[in-house]
Formats: C-alpha cells, sequence, structure tokens
C-alpha cells in the first residue's frame, strides 16, 4: 500500500495570484483600492468591525496576494473586454449517482416537508428583511431628525446675529459630524458600495459576484446607509434594501454564517445554487417590497431581472415573502408610531396618495415628459466617466467624499440663503422643519423645504404640496443642483440607491413643467394639479435612468396606491427606455459592461444564426477518463493558466459519459476517495451528498490540498459522483439555439459532441456573453485575465 | 421519367373516422352532442350565422364522419385517462436550412422591422379586444336595462291588482324572450361555450384545442355571452373575454382569417406557433385587463397559466397590450357615457373604490374565510357531476337550457316576492332600478337589490352599500339560491364566466360574515364595515374556485383600485388554494383532466426520480433516411394507427442527424418536391419557407394529397427540411431532467438517443404528462384513442 504519510505539498503555485473568484475586481469600480486602503488600517480600532468577521481565511487571499492584486492599473473599466475572472452560478443540478439515491430514498412525505421549509424559510426572508428596512427607516428618521433640529437651531440663533458665514459654517459642522461616522463604515466591504442593484442583477443572472451575498457586506451596508442618508448625501436608502434582503436569503436559505462561523445544521437540502438562487430571488423581491411597499412590483422586479424559467411554486413563494416583508415593516412601524395595528406604511418611501386623475389630452405631454427624463437630465453617461475610475488612490477617495459632503451642506446652505420664495405656512403641509429664515412671520422659505429635509419627504411635498408652494426659479435652481450633486455622489463608494435621488430630481423638473403648462396655456385651471406632473417626471426621470419598465410601472403604481396613473406612468417608462436606449444604456447596465461581466442577456443577439456551436465553442477540451489517476487530476487543477470548472468524462474512444466539476472533484481529493484506500479499509465511510454540501459554496483551492507522491498514482473512480446526463448539443447547433438552451436551464457548461457523441468542445457563459449586438451588427468582445 | 398522369389516391382511408385533431371532444363536455344536434338543423335558417363562416372545407369533417364521432357515448369523461387525440404545439423552431438562410439573409434593419411590428400587432390586439369588451358592455347595458324596465313596469302594474300568479308569469315571459335569444347562438360553435379559459390555458400549455382560436368562435362567443347575461342566467361576461382576445390575437398576428378566406399577406413571418403562442398570450392579457381594468394582472395571468420561459420583451409587450386593451375600453366608455376623457372605467367591472382600513386582528378572521370560501361552498365538485356528463340529446340540452332560465327567473321574483326587508331609498344608493314592491313609501326591495339587477352592479352593491342595506336573512337565503342557480347554470352549455358568479356569492356570504360579527362581538362598532368582508369573501370563494393566486390578487387589487387590501387578499387566495387543494383541484383543472388533456404541468412529480427516459419514451420510432422514397414516406403518413406527428432522420448506422414533422412532410408531398423530377426539371421554383407558411396552421391531411404509383418511387431528399439539430437526451436521463428540458424550451418531439447516438425512443408531451402524483404516490394513466 501507499506510504501515505509523506506528504508532498502540490500546493506548490501559493505565493501566485490569489484563485479566480477572489481578488477579483468588484462591480462598484474602486474595490481594489479601497480594499487596500483597508489592509493599511487593518490594525487601527476604527476598522476592527470589519476584521473581527473574516473569518474564512481559507478563501481570503493572504496579505501578500491581496497587495498585489489591488493595484489600481489591474481594475478593467473597458466594455469592449470580457473578464474571464467571474465564475458563473450552476443551476443544473448535477444530477449524479449520490443525487438520485437520496432523491429515490425520500418519501412523497419528505417533499411535502421539503416545501413546508422552503416556505419557512421564505417567511423568515420576510420577516428580517422587513426588520432591516424598520430598523434603517428609524435610525435614520431620528438621526436625520436629529441633525435638522441642531441645525435649525444653529441657523436661527445664528441668523438673528445676521452672520451668513458663521452659520454656514455651523451647517457644514453639523453635517459634517455625520459624515465622520459614514465615513468610519465604509472601507470594509467595497462590495457593499453603490446600490447593491447591479451585483443582484448580475447574481440572478448566473454571474458569481465574489462576497455578494456575505452577512459582513450587510452589516456594513446597513451602517453605511444610515450615514449616508442621514448625512444628508444625495442618496436614497431604497436601493440598499434589494441587496439587503438577498444577503439575508442567502444567509438564512442555507441555515449557516460563514462570516459568524455557525452551521445551524438546518436547510441542508438547499444548499446548492439552484435553490439558493431561488431563495435569493425571493429575497430581492422582498427588499424591493419593503422599500417601496410593492409586493408585487417586487415579484416583477425579481422575475424581470433574474430568473428565467418561470415556475409558478417559485413566483408564490416569493410573492409570500415580500407580502410578509412589506406586513413586518408595516407593524413594526406602526408599533413605533403608537398606531400599533394601523397598517399604513407599507414601504420605506410611501408617495401618499393621489386621488386627482388624468385626462385624455394630457397622454401626449406625458408622453414629452418621459422623452425628457431620459434626454435631458442623463445622469448615465457622466457616471460612465464619473470621478470612481481616476481616483483609485484611498486617501484621495475618503478627500472627495468628504468634499462632496461639504459641498452638498455648503450648496444647500448657500441656496436657502439666498433664496427669496417664501409661502405661507399652511396646516397641510407635509414638513417636520419648515424653516422661517428671512421670511415674514407665518411663511417659511420654500428652498428649504426641498433641501432641508429627507430626500423622501422632499418628493412627497413635491408630489402633494398645493399649487403654489414652489416657485419656478427655486423649482429650476433646485433640479440643476441636486442633479449634479446626485450625480457625484453616486460616483462615490457609498452605500447608497439611486432611486430617491431620480425620483426627487424628477418631481422637481416635472412640477416646474406642470407649473410652466399653467402659465402658458390661456386656461391655466385645467393645469391645476403640479403634483401630477412631478409624480410623472419623477418616473420619467427613474425610467431613464435605471431603464426597466414592467416592475417599475408596478412598483410606482403600489407606491401611489392607487391604479390611475397605470396608464401613463406605463408610457412614460416606455418612451423614456425607447428614447433611452438609443442614445445610451441604462446605468446598471453601464456598471455591468464596465467591469466586463459575462452577463447574459434573453435572447441571443438577432443577427447571430450564421454562428454555430463549433465557432462559439472553446475548444480543445481537458477531459477525464471514468477512472483517472489522481496525479492527473491534481496537476489539471493545480493549472491557473487554464483554470477550468467542469470537465467531461470520456470513455475509451473519446465519447461522452459524464460530467464533474471542479468542486466536485476537489471534494473527493479532499476525502481521499481513491480506488486504493478504499481496497484498503474497507469500513471507510461512503462519501456522500452531506459532504459536497458542507463544502459549498467556499470550495477550498486545489492548493491547500495536500497530495503525497504515492497518492498521486492511485486511480479515482468518478462514476459515482459525475452527472452521467449533461445537455449536449452537436457543433452544427446554431448560437441562438445553444444560448436558448443554455438560458432557460441556466447551465454552466454545454459540451459539444460531434456524431459520434465523441467530446469536441465546451460552450460556457463567457463563450457565449462574448458576442453582442454593435453600432455595426455582430461584435465580438475580447476575453480579459482581469 | 415518371408518368404523373395516372393519379392513384392514397386516402383510401377517407371513410375513415378523422385525422387526429378534428372531432376530438371538446372541453366544454358536449362537443360532440351539440354538433350533432347542429347538423340536424344545418338546413334552417337559424344556424345560417355559423353554416356560413364554416369555409375550411379541408379541414372539417365530412358529415358522415361527423355524425359517426358524435355520438355521446365518445366524450371521455375519465380522469384517468390521457387522449391520444389532443395535438400539442411546437415551441421550438424548427431551425432547417430553409429558415437559417432566410435569418442568415436578414439584415439588423430586418430584426428592427420586425420587432416594431410586433408591437403594432400588440397595439392592434389590445384596440381589438378594447372595442370587444367596450361592445359587449354597452350592449349588455341596455339590454339589461330594456329587461329591467319591461319587468318592473309589469310588475309594478300587476301588483297594483295584486295577483301574485300573473306578475310572475310577466317576469318569467320577459326574461323568457331574451333567452330565445341566447339559444339562438349557442349551438354551432361548441368550442364557444363556458368561460374559454380552461381552453386558452391549454393552448398556452402547448396543447392544440381545436377551433379555439377562430373567427367564428370568438362570434358566438360575443353573442352567446351578451346573451346570457342580458338573459339573467348567473354567468359573469368577464371570463369569456380572455377567450375573445385570445382570438383575437391568434387573426391578428396571422395576418389572415380562414374563416374569412382572406389573407392580407402580412406579417407571415408570425405563422409558427412560436410566435403566434406569444401573441396569444398577448391577447388573453388584453382580454383579461379589459374585464376586470387589470393591466398588471392580465400580464400575471399569462405568465401564470401559459408561459414558461420568460422573456423581458415579450412581456413589455404583453403589458403593452394590456394596457391599451384597458385604455381602449375605458376611452370608449367615457365617451358613451357623455364624458369624454374621463378615464374612470378601467374594465367590464369595477369594484369601486375601498377607503376603508383593515387592522391587524382582522388578519385571523380574513383567514378563516379563506379556508370557509373553500371549504364550505364548493362549486368544484358539484361541477363534476353536473349535468352536462349525462344530458347528451340536443333538445334535452335546449330544454335544460330554457328550465335554467325559467327557474331562475321564477326562484328570482318568488324571493323578491316574498321578502319583507325594506330599506330606506337614501342617495347613495348604487341600484339603477330600485323597486318599491310591498315595501312603504321611500323604501325598497333589498332583495330585489341583489336578484334584480346585472350581477356586476348586485356586487358593487355589496361591497359599497352602507352597513344595514341589508338583512342577514335576505343575504343567506340569497347566497344559497344563487350558488345552486350558478352551479347549474355552469353546467349548461353558454358562453359565460364563472367569475362573477363566484364574485357575488362570496360577496353575499361575506357580507354577511361582517354583519354576523357586528352581532356576536361586543364592540359592534369595529366591524361598522361589511363591505370589507364582502370583498373578502369574494376573493375566498373565487380563489376556492378558480385556485390562482398572484394573478388573482393582482387583478383583486387593480379592480379595488387600492392596493391596501393586497395583504389580506393575498392570504385569503392562498388559504382558499391551500384548503382547496387538500379537497379538491381547481375548477378549471378539473374540466381539462376531465377532457383526458395531456397537460404539462411546472415540475416533474417529485417522487419521479426513479423513472428514466428508457422507460418514459415511446419506443420503437418511426425512422427516415435522409433520402427516402415517396412511398415509404405515404406508407407511414397514412398509418392511421400510429399517427406520428414527428419523425427522426438517421443516417445508415441508425445515428439520428435530424428531425422532420409530419407537416413538412405534407407539404413537401404536396408540392412534390422529388428527386427525380427536380432533375427534369432544372428551373422547378426552389421550395421556400413561405410554402410551409402558407400551409400554416392548417396542414392538409395526407389523405387529400394525390400521389401516383411512379411518383411513389421517386426518392425525397429531406437534408434541407430537416430540422438538423433537434435536442437529445440519453436513455438514462431522470424523468425531471427529460421533464425540464421539454418544459422549458417548450418541445414537442424529444429524441431519446443511446451512446452511439442512435435513435431509440422518443419522448413527447403525452409521456410525460402521463405521471401525475395521486394520493397513493406516482400514478400513471392510461392513454387512450378517445
Amino acid at each position: 500500500m501507499a506510504n501515505i504519510t509523506k506528504k508532498v505539498s502540490w500546493s506548490s503555485r501559493g505565493d501566485e495570484p490569489a484563485p479566480a473568484g477572489e481578488g477579483t475586481p468588484l462591480l462598484n469600480g474602486a474595490g481594489g483600492a479601497a480594499r487596500s486602503y483597508s489592509r493599511q488600517f487593518s490594525g487601527s480600532g476604527i476598522f476592527q468591525i470589519g476584521r473581527l468577521s473574516t473569518v474564512d481565511l481559507e478563501e481570503d487571499p493572504a496579505p501578500e496576494e491581496e497587495s498585489a492584486i489591488s493595484r489600481p492599473k489591474e481594475i478593467p473599466h473597458n466594455e469592449k473586454l470580457l473578464s474571464l475572472k467571474y465564475e458563473s452560478l450552476d443551476y443544473d443540478n448535477s444530477e449524479n449517482q449520490l443525487f438520485l439515491e437520496e432523491e429515490r430514498r425520500m418519501s412523497y412525505m419528505g417533499f411535502r416537508c421539503l416545501e413546508i421549509s422552503r416556505w419557512v424559510v421564505c417567511a423568515l426572508i420576510g420577516i428580517l428583511t422587513g426588520l432591516i428596512a424598520c430598523f434603517i427607516d428609524i435610525v435614520v428618521e431620528n438621526l436625520a431628525g436629529l441633525k435638522y433640529k441642531v441645525i435649525k437651531e444653529s441657523i436661527l440663533s445664528v441668523a438673528e446675529v445676521c452672520d451668513p458665514h458663521r452659520s454656514q459654517a455651523a451647517t457644514v459642522n453639523a453635517t459634517w459630524i455625520l459624515h465622520n461616522l459614514l465615513l468610519m463604515f465604509r472601507y470594509r466591504e467595497p462590495i457593499a458600495a453603490g446600490s447593491g442593484i447591479p451585483q443582484i442583477k448580475c447574481y440572478l443572472n448566473g454571474v458569481k459576484i465574489p462576497r455578494v451575498v456575505r452577512l459582513k457586506t450587510l452589516v456594513v451596508k446597513v451602517c453605511g446607509v444610515i450615514c449616508s442618508v442621514a448625512g444628508g448625501l444625495a442618496v436614497g436608502k431604497e436601493g440598499p434594501m434589494i441587496h439587503s434582503g438577498a444577503v439575508v436569503a442567502a444567509g438564512v436559505s442555507q441555515g449557516r454564517s460563514t462570516s459568524l462561523k455557525k452551521d445551524f445544521k438546518i436547510f441542508e437540502y438547499f444548499r446548492r445554487d439552484t435553490e439558493k438562487r431561488d431563495f435569493v430571488s425571493a429575497g430581492a423581491a422582498a427588499g424591493v417590497s419593503a422599500a417601496f411597499g410593492a409586493p408585487v412590483g417586487g415579484v416583477l422586479f425579481s422575475l424581470e431581472e433574474g430568473a428565467s424559467f418561470w415556475n409558478q411554486m417559485l413566483t408564490w413563494r416569493i410573492f409570500f415573502a415580500s407580502m410578509i416583508s412589506t406586513f413586518t415593516l408595516n407593524f413594526f412601524l406602526s408599533i413605533y408610531h403608537n398606531k400599533t395595528g394601523e397598517l399604513s406604511n407599507p414601504g420605506l418611501i410611501n408617495f401618499g396618495r393621489f386621488d386627482s386623475d388624468y385626462n385624455l389630452y394630457e397622454i401626449p405631454l406625458f408622453i414629452c415628459m418621459g422623452a425628457l427624463g431620459e434626454d435631458g437630465l442623463d445622469c448615465n453617461h457622466p457616471a460612465r466617466f464619473s470621478s470612481t475610475r481616476y481616483i483609485h488612490r484611498p486617501c484621495l477617495q475618503v478627500m472627495e467624499a468628504m468634499l462632496v459632503a461639504a459641498v452638498t451642506a455648503t450648496v444647500s446652505f448657500a441656496m436657502i440663503y439666498f433664496s427669496d420664495d417664501c409661502q405661507p405656512l399652511g396646516e397641510d403641509q407635509a414638513e417636520n422643519y419648515p424653516l422661517q429664515l428671512f421670511c415674514a412671520d407665518g411663511e417659511y422659505n420654500s428652498m428649504a423645504t426641498a433641501f432641508f429635509n429627507t430626500p423622501e419627504r422632499s418628493v412627497r411635498s413635491l408630489f402633494h404640496n398645493p399649487p403654489g408652494s414652489y416657485n419656478p426659479p427655486t423649482l429650476g435652481v433646485f433640479t440643476l443642483t441636486y442633479f449634479f450633486l446626485a450625480c457625484w455622489t453616486y460616483g462615490l463608494t457609498v452605500s447608497a440607491g439611486v432611486f430617491i435621488p431620480s425620483l426627487l430630481i424628477g418631481a422637481a423638473w416635472g412640477r416646474l413643467f406642470g407649473i410652466m403648462l399653467a402659465h402658458i396655456t390661456p386656461y391655466g385651471s385645467i393645469w391645476a394639479d403640479p403634483g401630477k406632473y412631478a409624480l410623472i417626471g419623477a418616473a420619467a426621470q427613474l425610467g431613464g435612468i435605471v431603464r426597466m419598465t414592467l416592475s417599475l410601472t408596478v412598483i410606482l403604481v403600489e407606491a401611489t396606491g392607487n391604479v390611475t396613473y397605470g396608464f401613463p406612468i406605463m408610457l412614460v417608462l416606455m418612451t423614456a427606455k425607447i428614447v433611452g436606449d438609443y442614445f445610451v444604456e441604462g446605468l446598471y447596465d453601464i456598471h455591468i459592461k464596465l467591469q466586463s461581466v459575462p452577463f447574459l442577456h434573453w435572447e441571443a443577439p438577432a443577427t447571430s444564426h450564421a454562428l454555430t456551436a463549433r465557432e462559439v465553442m472553446s475548444s480543445p477540451v481537458t477531459c477525464f477518463n471514468r477512472v483517472e489517476k489522481v496525479g492527473t487530476i491534481v496537476d489539471v487543477l493545480s493549472n491557473t493558466s487554464t483554470n477550468h470548472n467542469g470537465f467531461p468524462v470520456v470513455t475509451r474512444p473519446g465519447k461522452i459519459c459524464g460530467l464533474i466539476l471542479r468542486s466536485q472533484l476537489i471534494v473527493l481529493l479532499k476525502h481521499k476517495v481513491f480506488v486504493e484506500r478504499t481496497r484498503s479499509r474497507l469500513n471507510q465511510r461512503k462519501l456522500q451528498l452531506k459532504d459536497f454540501r458542507d463544502a459549498y459554496p467556499r470550495f477550498p483551492p486545489i492548493q491547500s490540498i495536500h497530495v503525497s507522491q504515492d497518492e498521486r498514482e492511485c486511480m479515482m473512480d468518478l462514476t459515482e459522483f459525475m452527472n452521467p446526463t449533461p445537455y449536449t448539443v452537436t457543433q452544427e447547433t446554431s448560437l441562438p439555439r445553444v444560448f436558448k438552451l443554455f438560458r432557460a436551464l441556466g447551465l454552466r457548461h454545454l459540451v459539444v459532441v460531434d456524431s459520434e457523441n465523441r467530446v469536441v468542445g465546451l460552450v460556457t457563459r463567457k463563450d457565449l456573453a462574448r458576442y453582442h449586438l454593435g453600432k455595426h451588427g455582430l461584435e465580438e468582445l475580447q476575453l480579459a485575465q482581469t
């Protein structure tokens, strides 16, 4: 027998760059830089929160590697490239013998229990997401309330002695304090920056974005969003809710947390990509639901952005999670507001009820606004050139964030200060903190209403304040200022959403539009309700930026609590999308493209029928025999230049008989399931599905597995573990056909065979995502290792 | 060369039963019987409307056949059988050389134009569906108004002379007149009977139900629903709208009507199952949208019931059609009501606005109501044993329909007559025709409100009339009576929906529930709004009967115009579904099962992993060679005992190299694309995709194609026409895996091969639909030729 005491480490490449999936560039564009910054300060107390939870040492790159890969120059910002670093998720079950045996052993009651536990998980997801939303809402409300109170008092006290400079300083100071809080949290988990929606979109599409669904990310995100919003940056708290919901879902459904090193030993059946994806969909939906009080919108968001295969039961579960989430939020907020049982706060943002009706002749106007929403005030193109692309030095980033905070505060104050738009103080005001400033008694400063408020309240004021609450110049100046602030802020790496700033900008120019209409038309009375135009403007602006139609329509309809405006909102969103797509892609798509993510769209490019699987596939393919030498397997897996994840298993004449994954091989190697060993120890525990599940989803890299020289000579029988019935296509299959199969079933590997069933190639996500329709017909993206 | 003048008809089996797909039993359960009835009277003037439009002689079975197959005994009413007569639709494009050449020739602009024309078609579908809904609404309103006016006058005049018998006779007479109208239309197109929802469900699932999307069906359906509703039967006009929308979609998208023998030569690209299905989805959604003013609900209905592959663009188009449909209806109704431009009638039914709120402690009550909705008042089980199953003689059916009409009228009158529930006549009454009857002046009869009204108005009254408008006994008696009338009526073969009767019954007992609660609880005031309970009751009843959750929630929310009740409605529908599924399936599913339709559910039965493709597949398979003798092909196609529709094409050693469909072979035979002929006439026009499209969807039966004895010796080269890359699976593939592939891609044939790529079997819809989960685990249905 082989002498297994002599251990030879085959992980000789340990000092090379980290394995794939780690140290990859992150979607927010500042991943590497931010991380290296965090490294520099990792000893200081301020980063201890993040550092404490880095327990997954196996996967986290070693310090040397990290600094090596985090150089700014390695961040790809090229939409003509396709990164090879992103791994795919596999939504196709590997139906190997172990799996089939387990399924066959299971009784009907077993499946029923499984189904019930799926519902339980969805309920938990809903409850937790709702609680998080509730927590964010209450903390932000309190912090913002505190802040505005302090600033208001300081302004008032200062205004009395008529020293604008000191009052300005006071404002800036007050906001600054909160921004310091914000900056504390921003630099541990760069993936937590941004709204998180592009990341979730990618995840649901089937791309594994590292660390996107970890608890650590969630904690940083929640703290970050609270600080950003309370700190008065031009950001919203809704977008991050979607990400939070997804993280909660991923955590709950797996019944464990690697960050907390805690395994509850429940829901082990759900530890695979298929099930996890389903729950993450539910989580994202629950997040939308909690953010906007839009459960149906949440379901549609998940489906529109993610799921390719519509399954009725899954949809119901997603809907259930959404409903529970909005209900939980509603319930706890009602307790917080001392109105227990009155369920009138379905979401973080509530547009208030629109009771006015629109008329037929207004529809062309709405359509014009839709076109405007995209055309005139487009945040997307600037985003492409936003500062993150050029500022990679961490200290500069901090400086920039502080600068933005200071500028926001200063500009706001200047606006309020120099505005002479005084309005009488009515009884139906939505503002909590009306500022009298330099107005007469019984009046308040209208500009202050727009700036000196949480963005949610400002949106609601723009929608519902009676006609005449705002002067046109106020709105015009506000729109422009806020637009540039929002664009700048979005470029920062803060946890923040783009929804609310867009809505606010749109509502401002929409209201302006409505007021102007009333001015220029002879029958002023019929345009009496500028709030209606504010709503349409908000829809147009948001639609122009995020380019969703169906789900966004439903979200907005649910947020207004009235279906009357469904038709105009749909028209506006449709127009915004059509006009917008003519010029530039949506914000999320731009971000995804800039990061070179291999994102699969709904259909293959229209003109791609000329391509066949033969042209598309990768070849040659590394194959294994049914019974393969351990040494060969270790060598193939250790070969970082190819880094394949799926290997067809072939019989002697090269005919396909199965497909085995890198992750499975690693588990086999780790448990040393070698033929010789099994013979020697008959009582050795047979490898079970549980062993694979325990390792999921963070399979150790091959470098960490030690295989002795003698073991290298052993054989491994893959028959039991490979998927014996992989989907295959022939070489002549057209690209759209391959695409359809791949996309509909959520595959990760598709084997291409010839007429003799011999393996000739392998189609993966990158091979398909490479082709896209450019301005000059079909274009092919280059593949890059970065 | 072959002597082609000598023609030998190979359709020697012309006197045998009609080809598959024709003469099959129809979903409403009375197909055969009704048709034979129509035959008997086909000479009389009353059926001329139907007879005029039967222009598709090729497909309509000859008289002898029809009477032969229409014997009642042949109607299958057995849920343990699976009919072989239903053909499948093929949602997988046959990517043969012709198709690929066309696609490759097409420029990017060509695809853009195609995309635009898809949007145009969807807009047309929306407009036409909206117009039909508008037409139905206006005609029903007027007819019903006329009827109620006449009856009211007759009752009043008769009541003065205090002769109950004469007044009763007058009522019965008045309704009777309208019922005669109704009966005129009922007997030409039996597929037009019922709500049409099960048929559309089957169509979207991929089962071809004969004549389901024909213009003739639409005309009969529209007239039928007008007469049924105006005639006062316990039916609604909403369900049939869905069917109408689907027919409109199928017609418009194909750019021609076989019933009218008119080909507009447009949209030829859309003449295949894939595209047609997409448009039919849009049509069904537009129908729902027009019926309930619920565009989002319509989209979800289509997706929940039909589409398996969620495609973003398709969803947007469906949504667009829905929006256009509700807008058209709204617009034209506003013109009709002389309020042009006021868009306040989004659907045929409008629940009115609910402004009250629910409270937390009411949720358990709602859930109880959900369970009740299914449990206590279940129309489904009676439906299973409804009269249609036993009454097949046409004259008896007419008698029965008349009897129902008479009983409805008589019972209604008796109820009103003997009721002493008088209510004061307020100003906020929704009724158009309050009946004073034997009440004091200034009061009206409350029972009359419930019965003596279109069901839509009755529902609205139950929702919105102030507390105290109805006495509990009135509601109790009304619920019971209407329930039995509705069940009986549903058994008739009239064009009618089950939505409104269910809503009405539910609203009645829901309101009763609310009133009782107020009585038995000490704090009566908190249960002050029985209308809220009426809404929940209506949702529970409807959910218990049709068993939809997500789409129904959205439909009801959109119909109430308020998202507040979203959560309780969802809970109620979920409860109703869970409780209901425990006892008996939903109404539509029962109907589908009773007709032995091979309906594919969302997933394979949970415990079916033990089965593999080897057990499931049909074998042996009839295969063709690449170049096959014409005689062989004709013989195979003429073999009625097998009646295959897809034939694998194999190379000499039996290896698969393509798949060809019966329809393609028929077109080839019809155009005599034989190798010898081509050689002799080099200038012969090459067969184009257009030839296949022109023949779609009604390919002639093989019997109508004449092939001479000499031609039988010719060869046919199938290479160009077969699909060279059919999807294949190996024999070891588990049933769930086969199912997933089949369902996700909407296949019609799936070839099973061995490891050498040799054809060993073929999996079709029937092979998969056969397995279902019964009370005792996995059950297998028997296949039947009926």
